[in-house]
C-alpha cells in the first residue's frame, strides 16, 4: 500500500539532521518511508492519503524491556517490596499460567502499547511461542527473547533447555517479515549461575544473537551477586563472556564506577525503565551521567504488574522530570533527548538502527501521529516539550508499522480489544481464583 | 435537578468510612448527595440517570495549588533553571498580559482541568477578577487568592494594593453560589518584606481568610531568606503572623527539623508539586515523612508552564512512584494515600473538609466518573491502583460539581472547548511576538 501523509509537521529524532521539519509531504511504500518533501510529489499516486493538520509526526516508540503478558497481573501486587512482589506474588501467579493465557496477555499488551505509540518491544517471558504468535498476528514489530535455561521458581533450580532456544531462534527469527528477531534471555544473574551465564554467552555468539537480561535493578541482586560470585553482576557477565555479544541490559540502577566503565568499553544498551525502578522502590538509575560518558541509554515500561501499564510516553515525562528532581538541575536532562532515549536509541539497543528509530528515507515506515488539537496541548509554544511534557498516550491518532497502519484515529485495524479485554479477564479471574 | 447513578462502585476517599462501596446507588439533589444505598430508592424520581456499569466513581479532584491562566505559557520555557525561568521568561511575558488574556488562559485552564477529573482548584495570579469571572462562567469551584502587594517585577518593588485586595473579597468571596472563596495571596518570602507580611497577615485575620503562599520551593529560597531575614520562610511567617491564619503552603520542599515541627504547630497545609518541582529541579519534598507526622499534605499541578499540564492524576501518579524510589522503600507511600492527598487532604488544605472531598451523604455533589472499560486498565484487580497506577486524565468520563453536571462522555458543556482554544493561541502569539 501507497500512504501519503500531507502537510505533517515531522520531529524526526535523527542525531544527523534537523530536529523538527515543519509542513513537509511524507511517503510510504513497501513498507519503507519513500520520500519527505517540502512539496508535493506529483509523480507518487498514493493509495491512501493521511492529513496532517493539526498531527505530528514521529518514528514510533521502542519500549526496549517489557515482560507484555504480565498485563494479566496488572495491579495485582503494589506497594510491597521487590522480593516480596516477586517471590510471594508474580512467581506463584506465573506458575500457574498456561500457553494460551500468555497469548491473550500479549495480545491485550501489545494493543495497550500501540494505542500508546509503541511500534516495536523487547520482550522477556514465559511460553514464547505464544508471544510471538502474537506480535505475528497483529502487525507489532518485537525482540523477543528466549531462555536458554529455565528457573523453577518451586524448586529455586535450573534446567537446561539449550535445545527449545536453538529452536525458538530458527523457528521465529527473522519470520513476520522481518519484524521478529530473537535473543537469548538471561533472566538475571541471581537467577543463573557461573555455567548457565557462559552457556547462555555462548549460544548467543553461535546464533549472532543479543543477549537481554536483568542488570543490578536493585542494591540487593549487589550485594548477593558478590557474595555469590565474588564481583558485580557486571563483572561477572564480562568474566562469563556475556558481555562479547550486544547486550540489552534492563535497569542499571546500581553501578559501580567500574561498572560503568565495563559497560562503556563493552557498549552495552542501558534500558532506563523508571516507572518500574520508582514503583518497587529500586532506586534511581543515573542517567544523565551514562548519557554524558556517551553510553547508549534507551527506555523501557518493564512488565505491567510493576509499572503498572505499557505507555512508554509516561516513561519519556518521567524521565525528562525525576533527573531533574534527583539532581537539582534542569539542565542535566533534555525533553529532545529523552525523546530519542525512546526512538533512536531504543532501536539502537535492539540492533535495528538502520531500519527504524528516526524519520528518514529508506528507513522502515514505522511511524506514528499525534492529535495535538487538544486543550491539555494548547498552545504549543514548544512541539517537542509538547510531546515530553503534555500528551497522554491517548494521544497517539495513527499508528502505521512496516507501512501497515495497526491505528487510525484511535481505532486499532488488527486487534478486537473487547474480545481480548474479555479473554483476560477470564484468565485473571482463573489466576487468582476469583 | 435529580441525578441518579446507578450500580456504581465508589472510591470513598473518607478516612472514617470503607475504602469502596460496590455496586451501589448515589442520588444527587439540590448540589448534594442525598443518598448512597446499595438498593433501588423507588421513592428518589430522578431528572437524570447515570450508568454506572464499567465506571468507578470518586470525589471530584482537587488541585490545591495553580496559576491557571499560565496555560497561555505553556512549553514556553523548559530545561532551564527556575530563577531564569521565573526572571527572564515568565515575568516579562506576564508583563505583557492583559485581564482579558487572563479570562481565556484561565478558561482554557478550567477546561483541561475538569476534562482530567478536577472539580476544585486553588489559584494565585494576575488580573484575579478575570480569574473569577472563568470560575462563574464554567460552574467549577475555586479558592481564589488576591494579593494586598502588588510585586513590579521590572522595578523589582512592591506596591501596596490593600484596598483592592478588601474590595476583592467582597465581591467574589462566596460568590457563584458558594463556590467561590477568597484567601489572601503571599506570593513569598522572597518577594515581600517584612512590613508586607505582617499587614497581609493582618487583612486575612481580618477577613477570617486563608493566606496562600509558595513555601521553600528551592533552596536558593532557604539561603535568600536567611541572608534577608536571618531566619527560614517558615520562620519568618511565624514570626509575622502569617502562621496564626489558616495557610496554604505550596511546595514545602527544603524544611528543616525546625521547619517542620513548626508546620505541624500551626496545622500549615502542605501542598505538594512534584511535576514542578521535579521539572524545575527545585527538588523534591519529604512527603512520607511530613505524612507519618501527621501534617495534612495535599497536591497541586503549580502551572502549565512548569508543568506542562494541569493533570491532577499524573500528580497522583507521580507521588504514588517518586517517593518509593528516592527513599528505596516502596512501602512508604501507598496508592490510597495519593487519592486522598487529590481529595480529603486537598480540600481540607481549602478549609471545604466538611464539604468536598470525600464521598458521604450531605456533601456537596462535587463527583467524577472514570470509564474503567480500557485496555491499558484491565484486568482491574485492584480499583485504588488502576486509579493511582493506570488511568490517564482522558479516562475520566463525567463530572459533576455542584450538583451540575459540567463533563459527561468527555464533552464539556459549560465551556466552547474549540473557542477557547482559538483564543489562547492568538494570545500566546501576541504575548511572544509570533
Amino acid at each position: 500500500m501507497k500512504i501519503l501523509i500531507e502537510n505533517i509537521d515531522i520531529i524526526t529524532c535523527d542525531y544527523n539532521s534537523e530536529d523538527i521539519i515543519k509542513n513537509a509531504f511524507l511517503g510510504i511504500e513497501g513498507g519503507y518511508i519513500s520520500f519527505i518533501s517540502r512539496t508535493k510529489n506529483e509523480e507518487f499516486k498514493p493509495d491512501y492519503v493521511i492529513n496532517g493538520k493539526n498531527k505530528i509526526l514521529m518514528p514510533g516508540l521502542v519500549n526496549a524491556h517489557t515482560h507484555c503478558a504480565m498485563t494479566i497481573l496488572r495491579n495485582c501486587a503494589d506497594d510491597v517490596s521487590l522480593h516480596e512482589w516477586l517471590f510471594n506474588n508474580i512467581f506463584p501467579a506465573e506458575a500457574k499460567m498456561e500457553p494460551e493465557d500468555v497469548y491473550w496477555g500479549s495480545l491485550l499488551g501489545i494493543a495497550e502499547m500501540i494505542k500508546s505509540g509503541t511500534t516495536t518491544f523487547a520482550d522477556m517471558y514465559l511460553h514464547m511461542d505464544e508471544v510471538a504468535r502474537a506480535v505475528s498476528d497483529t502487525g507489532i514489530r518485537a525482540n523477543l527473547s528466549k531462555s536458554p535455561w529455565k528457573f523453577d521458581a518451586s524448586k529455586k533450580r535450573l534446567a537446561n533447555q539449550m535445545s527449545d532456544c536453538f529452536e525458538y531462534y530458527k523457528k521465529w527469527n527473522n519470520s513476520a517479515n522481518g519484524r521478529i528477531k530473537v535473543s537469548v534471555e538471561i533472566h538475571s544473574v541471581y537467577l543463573f549461575d557461573e555455567e548457565s551465564l557462559c552457556s547462555s554467552a555462548q549460544i548467543a555468539k553461535e546464533l549472532d544473537a543479543r543477549i537481554h537480561i536483568h542488570m543490578l535493578e536493585t542494591l540487593r541482586e549487589r550485594e548477593e551477586s558478590i557474595e555469590k560470585y565474588g564481583m558485580s553482576p557486571v563483572e561477572i557477565c564480562l568474566k562469563t563472556g556475556v558481555l562479547d555479544v550486544p547486550v540489552i541490559a534492563a535497569h542499571c540502577v546500581h553501578l559501580s564506577k567500574k561498572d560503568i566503565e565495563i559497560i562503556k568499553e563493552k557498549g552495552v544498551n542501558v534500558v532506563h525503565n523508571p516507572s518500574s525502578n520508582l514503583k518497587l522502590g529500586s532506586g534511581i538509575a543515573r542517567v544523565p551521567e551514562l548519557l554524558s560518558k556517551g553510553i547508549n541509554v534507551s527506555l523501557g515500561t518493564d512488565g505491567a504488574a510493576s509499572n503498572n501499564n505499557l505507555n512508554i510516553i509516561e516513561e519519556i515525562h518521567l524521565t525528562a522530570m525525576i533527573h531533574k528532581g534527583v539532581n537539582m538541575d534542569p539542565t542535566c536532562i533534555n525533553a529532545y533527548e529523552c525523546l530519542k532515549m525512546a526512538t533512536v536509541n531504543s532501536s539502537k539497543a535492539l540492533g535495528l538502527e538502520r531500519e527504524i528509530g528516526y524519520i528518514k528515507e529508506g528507513m522502515k515506515a514505522d511511524v506514528i501521529l499525534f492529535d495535538m488539537n487538544k486543550t491539555h496541548i494548547c498552545p504549543i509554544n514548544n512541539p517537542i516539550s509538547a510531546i515530553a511534557y503534555c500528551v497522554q498516550g491517548s494521544d497517539v491518532d495513527t499508528v502505521i508499522i512496516d507501512g501497515n497502519i495497526v491505528m487510525e484515529k484511535g481505532q486499532l485495524t488488527t486487534i478486537d480489544e473487547e474480545k481480548v479485554k474479555y479473554e483476560v479477564k477470564r484468565i485473571s479471574k482463573k489466576i487468582f481464583n476469583l
